[in-house]
């Protein structure tokens, strides 16, 4: 596949997977971790759609306009493909699986047509749980969502980015079959959806969802004044960080007082640490509030507790 | 380069840089952040020792020795080969560069020996601060490196793992004429570091040191008495979640409130939330203490609140 946007040559993937159990709360489990990432992005209505349908009710209906068990893999292939091929080659690749003009008709007109919960007691009963949980709003039944997978058994489900590309951000569905597809002694089912960091990555940018980071600057600036103040600087540094309290020690030992606090003002440093010859005969440090310029005298022993505080 | 254990063909690195400044002061802090990530992934002594030395300083000490500026480099590159080639091999190539004997001689026993910080005043100065920092005792100067790069300046480290392979963890040194090589209006310097995650990885696998992963259990099993029961269920699932409490509703309707505690139990979940039609009548909902056994009626306002207690 061509590299494009929010398609790279690599990607990281992250799945989510709720296995062992064919309940619809399930279902409705992994509909909510899927609505709760878009959430916790910032994302609102306004950015994202999750549309769903279910496999065994696409094929119940397909079986009812007369399409049997064989046509019907290709079918739904077909159906997965339509935003990829214009309406004329869609109906011209329905026709060429050799099904009736009548059936196709009832195909077309059933793919328009939007489904609401009471279409089939499985997506009652899910919209009822969705609305408990207070998500049914970001959710919509789509008959043309069927996903290209084939081991999907129940539930296909895609969140798709609202505006703009209509990009599909997420996608997944309830699997029934495939673990014990691998080993037929094991029979667990399962339901879930995998994203990609990527797509994450455009949906947030398109979006202007990216948080503004700021550089961590540092809570207090040790101020250096001389080559033989150096120790203590360090010693107290070393005792800051150790009890969680970030801070920098000013890179110089020549720098004059001023120079080295408006240093601190020009990197927003809340706090400085003065620390000269006079203050270590009294075995004190001042802390400089840089914000409104006071000071005070204050034990080394105390210095990490008046920072915290 | 063939790929080999600790090298990939794709990595990630992390550079560590303190810019701005030549003091020696920024060498301490440099090397006091290098030292602080192994300890902080809970490597001791025995694991590793972070060897050290000074470009400008072995420049110099060359220089006594009778070696000429264009050999400098030659000779620098073969020290930092040393230890992927042979003794024998090592002399043969010091001698191809057209060195004499007595030099080479002299080079010899100047690399077998070790430095003390007495050798230099910078190793002195740099030492003395490392102490006062309290990680003089995980530093060591060898005269073996001087790392492969031509722009370090003065200072070049690197973290060696203790035993083993003796593989190199992390490298780096001081660069003051970098950035002015690309742009010569800006003359900053500069001292820094760079490590990958497979290197670490290696580290942590062959020390023991990688973390075991507990599975983040729920804090919460819902369980669920009947389909009638399920919508309030929903409801306190998403209530306790929106409160930053992790639960999981039992994944069934159909199952005997025994046979969803013993999952809780199996789960080792500590608490479980039962919610029966009687429950329901009263308004309430009993939270019972898994490890106690001890159940109580909460109101359901108030079960965020004593499951936060």
């Amino acid at each position: 596949e061509a590299p494009q946007k929010g398609r790279e040559r690599e990607f990281y993937q992250a799945d989510f997977d709720l296995l062992g159990s064919a309940y619809v709360l399930a279902d409705m489990e992994i509909l909510a971790v899927a609505i709760a990432i878009f959430l916790s992005l910032g994302a609102s209505k306004n950015d994202f759609i999750l549309y769903l349908n279910s496999r065994s009710f696409m094929e119940q209906k397909l079986e009812g306009f007369g399409i049997g068990k064989k046509d019907m893999k290709t079918i739904l292939n077909l159906i997965d493909k339509q935003d990829k091929i214009d309406e004329p080659t869609f109906m011209k690749l329905l026709q060429e699986v050799g099904i009736g003009s009548s059936v196709i008709n009832d195909l077309q007109s059933f793919l328009t047509k939007p489904l609401s919960p009471a279409a089939d007691p499985y997506f009652t009963r899910l919209f009822s749980y969705l609305k408990n949980y207070g998500i049914d709003s970001y959710c919509q039944i789509n008959p043309n969502i069927v996903r290209g997978l084939d081991y999907y058994t129940g539930l296909v489900f895609e969140v798709k980015e609202k505006g703009g590309t209509m990009r599909a951000l997420l996608g997944g569905g309830r699997y029934d079959n495939l673990v014990s597809s691998f080993d037929s002694k094991l029979s667990i089912p399962g339901v879930g959806f995998a994203t990609s960091d990527v797509v994450l990555m455009e949906f947030l940018k398109e979006k202007g969802l990216i948080p503004k980071v700021k550089p961590n600057t540092s809570q207090v600036l040790i101020t250096v004044l001389g080559e033989d103040m150096v120790p203590s600087c360090v010693e107290i540094a070393k005792l800051l960080r150790s009890n969680g309290i970030s801070c920098e020690l000013y890179p110089s030992s020549n720098r004059k007082l001023d120079k080295q606090l408006k240093y601190a003002d020009r990197q927003n440093i809340p706090f400085a640490i003065i620390l000269g010859p006079e203050e270590t005969q009294k075995g004190i440090v001042k802390v400089k509030d840089m914000k409104t310029r006071e000071q005070k005298e204050v034990k080394k022993e105390e210095v990490v507790k008046i920072l915290k505080s």
